[in-house]
């Protein structure tokens, strides 16, 4: 049976230690009168008690159980509604939210650490707030003030879910062909229609209420991407005093059948001329959906690094306990049958290769929650415009990055176990299955590395990409820090590539599409260098104060940057080889 | 509903063209009077009749169904009885069984393409009888001539099945420690105690007995793996006739509940005093059992080949099919409301990976084949020698690579479908479950890997991989063969690694542990290069037979060499950082 432990030492190492969060916090107005360094330990500690012990143990049980449908309605798994309702009782669904309308206003920073131990707890368990905190944020950010009051306390309790309904059957990543309708009605507010597939918690029956935040099409609409509007359809109508009315003519057509994260509802949502109302301008649906999306796509990749926390914490275990075979220089345990396989350099290998991309991808998701939080606080324009730029910049790295090397982690950590692994005892393998769908969902990793590469790279000329790149040299042209010859070396190697790029997508614009997952794949292993110089560097620095835990750290990064990060090149050399051997095959010929 | 068409163009293409098959089985005196050009279509034409037509429409309800156990006894789900009935009526169980006793004696080369075909359609249904097929050739090369006669025919009919036990619940990499026991009996049988796990086909109820090959240890054997010893214990005892007799004291305790191959039965075996009949020499059961061992490590390499196989032709369809985006340079479908995905380059990239791999795979296997084939029927004592020779060093890559790589393109051809990749209903999700035990089962891709290094490179000094790098360089040597230059770079690369590691190897043993897994992949992507070449030389000289096919070679054979086959220079990085990194971390530290 697997077990979930919060990393809370980890978790502090990187927020106070790597980035020293509480002087940030310190500093911004919007955060400094309600959070320092003990609030954000007392809440972590809140926040691995609730994870560990409320929804970690529903893991197994809902993944048998799954997620049904009946008559129109969904149930959860056993034991879901009533973990439900303890967790909205900790008021985290609104931990980062706005503090006018009852949420806690917490730092990003914070919340991320929290979100790590909710997927590594229960993946399926997080969607269902995951979605909220995410409506919540675009509701907040574009609604009118009307609907803020109305629809975001509740939601920050977590008493009414969140959805996001943009995919229909025809269309998934193509958005501009989307077929949902909104009629204007006399009152101001809309009649959509339209069928939504793929809608993770369309329905459940944990919420009195679900506020779809559904994309769809005024009459008389440009075609495309520049036509699309945004509406806020509830499930239940709400009264004026925000007591709940009648149904709205929403219902669930049926639930998906997956692979994993089975406890969560993937509904099939049809709008039947249900009352919705209009979130920011018209014809502008798609850039404030964005808001969500942006959220959601970090919080998808935080789903990869917590599948993988959980499944090193329990391939760790194993590979201590298990006996099997001999240490190549001599028994280790010579008093039994044999040696625990943690002996032997392959099963280290792969718990190292878990480890350092699961801390690196924690540092990363801190440093992007730090950008997020000077991005919504700071006080100084340029700080802040930064900020946005390089949240905008490294949102698909932290999505596709971590939930492609989630998916590696977690069979790493499948395979540690042997035959163990595959079966469903252990639950290693439904962490497989769970993170899975990270590399899909919220855009296709595809899709993040065309959104990097295209549009966050290439079409601005590369100026966030520098922004980036000269915080990464600051630290690497320092000879004296560890590591700093490699990292400028890694660092030089994505500028050039780059370049290189920017060049070769002038005179033909399928270049990008040829490059860019592997880009984003050398921009990932880069960007952890860099976050793994850092933690060499303050490993170093404090090393009398906790020796063990240091020298671990250090270990850990030694092994990221001679195993790890010399998979640049080969990424490079594919780069390098263009697009041209893409297409020389036609349609028919594959 | 995911379809399998057995890619017959493409295994004539290995067998006729790159190989020349028959040409060699001409010479052969033990292949040449049953098996030619003709004999082999025909089979090949039988064989995707039946996979396609009869096994693979049960791929997806075995998945759903699972195998059930209940008082004791196991029933396969609905339908794979009568399948399992019409298909021994074919002899495929045979296939290349000794003619002596009712197989076919057909040629291994031809036997991997009807694996792969069986593994594509359903590789649960496979299972069922790759594991007899093993068991006989265990039993025709190891057990008495009354053994052989009693049990051979009905097995090679497939009335009969076979099992492999070895491992137990502390006992499976290490079968040095099992406790499984063998009393001799006073009539020179013997008799079995203990309980095996992860027995694959352990029990089922498709055939009529099943003939258990069971590890154990005989009274005062030598502690560790010398010790062993190989019975063969039947489900059902046995008359001198042939007839079944009663039940022997075999029960199958539970079944496994797993990620993926449910309609497998992965049973508890329990022998409780069974009667057991010795194979081979006592103590050497170790060696016996590898006689099986070595056939399931190529057919479970084969399983990689057979579902990446199937996930490409489904997800090829898909993106043939699904309208979603425009392509970068302007619209192919301007008619339709978007262009297929096929037009963008990164699902091109993600279909040419997997086609790529496949195919080399294909290729490879039948290579193996082919000198399994020469080790058993050539006539030259020399020929031979190096044919098993061959067979030894390439039998681990063959498992390792193909599976892990089998995983990759399941992975990806599951990718191609963006959501509807993980939901049930396109069975794109299922191959990935099922192709995942594959790296685990048959001793783990780590456990070949260390085999590869360390025993069949190392150990022997490299005398067997320089018969294959000979092999190599003879074809790269030719300056006017395509991709002769990189090839021979390439054979470089390994020879200079395999040097490196050896002389490592004498200074600190655990080098070997830490380098093997990324070794066994140079090795495997060394080896596909080769194989490319060949093919790239067959396409072009017969270009004007069939312009499409072998432009499609040429074109893959480019991407392959442009965008896969560098990915050994970051993996020989990570070797050449030796194994330092890996040992720097106290077991308690992790």
């Amino acid at each position: 049976m697997p077990e979930f432990n919060a990393p809370l030492r980890d978790m502090r190492f990187v927020l106070h230690e790597v980035f020293d969060a509480p002087t940030l916090w310190a500093r911004l107005p919007g955060l400094a009168d309600h959070v320092d360094a003990d609030t954000a330990d007392a809440i972590l500690q809140e926040a691995a008690k609730v994870t560990s012990q409320l929804i970690a143990p529903l893991n197994r049980s809902g993944d048998e159980e799954g997620a049904r449908w009946q008559a129109g309605k969904v149930s959860t798994p056993k034991g879901f509604k009533a973990a439900y309702d303890t967790y909205i009782e900790g008021g985290w669904v609104g931990l980062s939210g706005n503090p006018e309308f009852g949420g806690l206003g917490m730092p990003k920073m914070l919340a991320v650490q929290f979100e790590e131990m909710l997927y590594a707890a229960n993946s399926s368990f997080a969607l269902y707030s995951a979605l909220t905190s995410g409506a919540c944020l675009a509701i907040d950010a574009h609604a009118s003030p009307a609907l803020k009051s109305t629809y975001l306390p509740p939601m920050y309790e977590g008493r009414w879910a969140g959805s996001m309904c943009l995919t229909e059957a025809h269309s998934g990543t193509d958005l501009g062909i989307i077929r949902t309708r909104a009629e204007p009605r006399a009152d101001g507010s809309f009649s959509i229609s339209g069928s939504k597939i793929f809608i993770t918690g369309g329905d459940q029956d944990l919420t009195e209420n679900i506020v779809h935040l559904v994309l769809a099409k005024l009459p008389d609409a440009p075609a495309g991407p520049r036509g699309i509007s945004l509406f806020l359809v509830p499930k239940v109508l709400v009264n004026d005093d925000g007591s709940l009315a009648e149904a709205n003519a929403v219902s669930c057509g049926s639930i998906e059948h997956k692979m994993g994260i089975k406890a969560s509802a993937t509904c099939v949502i049809n709008f039947d001329g249900a009352r919705g109302w209009l979130i920011g301008e018209a014809n502008k649906g798609l850039a404030a959906m964005f808001t969500m999306m942006n959220y959601e796509r970090l919080s998808i990749g935080i789903q990869g690094i917590g599948c993988a926390e959980t499944s090193y914490q329990n391939a760790r275990t194993y590979a201590r306990e298990r006996l099997q075979g001999r240490a190549s220089n001599g028994a280790v345990a010579p008093d039994k049958m044999a040696d625990p396989i943690i002996v032997h350099p392959d099963v280290r290998r792969m718990l190292l290769s878990i480890k350092a991309m699961t801390e690196g991808g924690r540092a990363f998701a801190s440093y992007v929650g730090q950008q997020l939080d000077l991005s919504k606080y700071s006080t100084d324009p340029q700080e802040q415009q930064d900020a946005s730029a390089l949240v905008a910049l490294l949102t698909p790295v932290a999505k596709a990055f971590f939930t492609d090397t989630g998916l590696d982690s977690c069979v790493l950590g499948q395979q540690v176990f042997g035959g163990h692994g595959y079966i469903r005892e252990w639950g290693q393998e439904q962490l497989v299955r769970d993170v899975r769908i990270a590399q899909i969902y919220e855009g296709t990793n595809g899709i993040q590395a065309l959104d990097l590469l295209g549009r966050k790279v290439i079409a601005n000329g590369g100026v966030a990409l520098r922004l980036f790149t000269a915080q990464m040299r600051e630290f690497a042209e320092q000879p004296d820090k560890p590591y700093a010859r490699q990292l400028l070396q890694a660092v030089q190697q994505l500028e050039d590539l780059s370049d290189w790029l920017q060049a070769r997508a002038k005179a033909d614009p399928n270049e990008i599409g040829a490059a860019s997952v592997e880009y984003l794949q050398v921009f990932g292993y880069v960007a952890y260098a860099w976050l793994w110089a850092r933690m060499a560097d303050v490993a170093q620095r404090s090393m009398p104060d906790d020796p063990d835990f240091y020298a671990a750290k250090l270990a850990t990064a030694k092994f990221y940057f001679n195993r790890l990060l010399p998979r640049t090149a080969s990424l490079e050399q594919s780069i390098r080889a263009g697009c041209e051997s893409l297409f020389e095959l036609d349609a028919a010929s594959f």
